[in-house]
């Protein structure tokens, strides 16, 4: 293995279904289940193709991605402590001939990589709304992360809708809340949404997560995928969810 | 019981969980899971207020309703021959007090029973797209229930928007590929999608019921219910749906 250097509260953590290992900082960015579960929902070419992935954060999506196609992928994140991270782990994965790290904003970013070239681009977007007199502070990691301070979703979608090809495919994980926006700014981006799975955290319970697929310039024809639940009701992780994230069974 | 006169090929069904009966005809018109499951989503006022339900059928959703509340429902049905199935359903039961049945057309039904007053619309509208040269029969009962030939969605919706007083609730059953286009017909009326729950016909498999409810000019806000599974894998019915259909468990 490559040596590493880690800073500050910075760990090595496991992706253990992928036998990977990744950076991670408890002050700064941890990924999330949603970046498995939006790795795992979008199409994947599996030899050959050009993937995108917005809002990369400390690279979890790319790196999950990697397991599951030869494509070449491209990682996007404006913040330069968690690009930096995210290029660290690809470094000790040795995956830098199959991803790469750009540091720089999701905004534009198709006039600097190309416009409509691209097979599929997945995209975990800040989910909470920015409120100009919040207390939150709007320079913090974990905000810009979280708040749409330096990119609404309808920014988020248009940039994905630029950098793909006819054809291809944007996924998006969010907040069911969110639903009627996201929609609302697919379409209006050319992204017809294709498939949609809800996430629910246990039976009975109502969906905390929304995965949802476009295919640019497709044609209308939705299908609502099966449930998937987190937890079983006595609060270990089903069946899915543990092959997800652990590969094995119990 | 009140004497009934059956026509043609029509029977007396029972709808067992609510002990009453309906006048069904295969040939002509049978209502469907899909008015159950309508009839048990809406939001429903106990004892007061004014229920309109739209594209009433033979009217096995008023009636469904009359079990849930005390409220006024009127119910507006275009073919006379299911009309007439209703009236003569809502006498056997003893609820022409409760229920009032028109025969009318559901588009500038507003006009003729009062805009902005209602509390509730319920509405299973016809769920397929008319096709001018298709070789359905276009006067067909059955096609005229389930074909946009006499109403589309969007002219659906309207009539229900323009029922509702502010803060009103329109629900509706659909199939899920309609969701972009209720939700974005919902909206361009003034209702705000609050909840929506698929309908599974068994586990694994994808949606293929769609019930949404909106709020007239209400804000955004919307959950997505748990999953509701028609069928165990046995092939009978789940628990949740044989209780709704006969009121008894296994």
């Amino acid at each position: 293995m490559e040596p590493i250097e880690l800073r500050g509260d910075e760990r090595l953590d496991y992706l253990l279904a992928e036998d990977l290992r990744i950076i991670q900082s408890p002050s700064v960015f941890s990924f999330s289940l949603d970046a498995v579960l939006l790795a795992r929902f979008a199409y994947m070419p599996i030899r050959r193709g050009k993937v995108v992935d917005l809002c990369a954060g400390n690279g979890a999506i790319p790196l999950f991605l990697s397991a599951r196609t030869s494509a070449d992928i491209i990682a996007v994140e404006l913040q330069e402590q968690l690009a930096d991270m995210a290029s660290r782990s690809i470094a000790y994965n040795q995956l830098d001939q199959q991803i790469t790290m750009l540091c720089d904003d999701v905004i534009g970013i198709a006039a600097k990589i190309g416009f409509d070239q691209y097979d599929v681009v997945t995209c975990n977007p800040p989910y909470f709304k920015a409120y100009e007199n919040s207390e939150q502070n709007q320079k913090e990691p974990l905000t810009i992360a979280r708040h749409e301070v330096k990119l609404t979703l309808d920014q988020a979608v248009r940039s994905a809708s630029e950098l793909l090809k006819q054809g291809g495919k944007a996924a998006f994980v969010h907040r069911p809340g969110r639903l009627l926006d996201i929609i609302t700014s697919m379409r209006a981006n050319r992204l017809e949404p294709k498939r949609i799975q809800f996430i629910y955290p246990k039976e009975g319970k109502e969906a905390n997560t929304l995965l949802i697929e476009g295919t640019k310039d497709g044609k209308p024809d939705l299908k609502i995928l099966p449930p998937l639940y987190v937890y079983q009701s006595d609060g270990t992780y089903t069946e899915e969810v543990r092959q997800l994230l652990y590969g094995t069974e119990e």
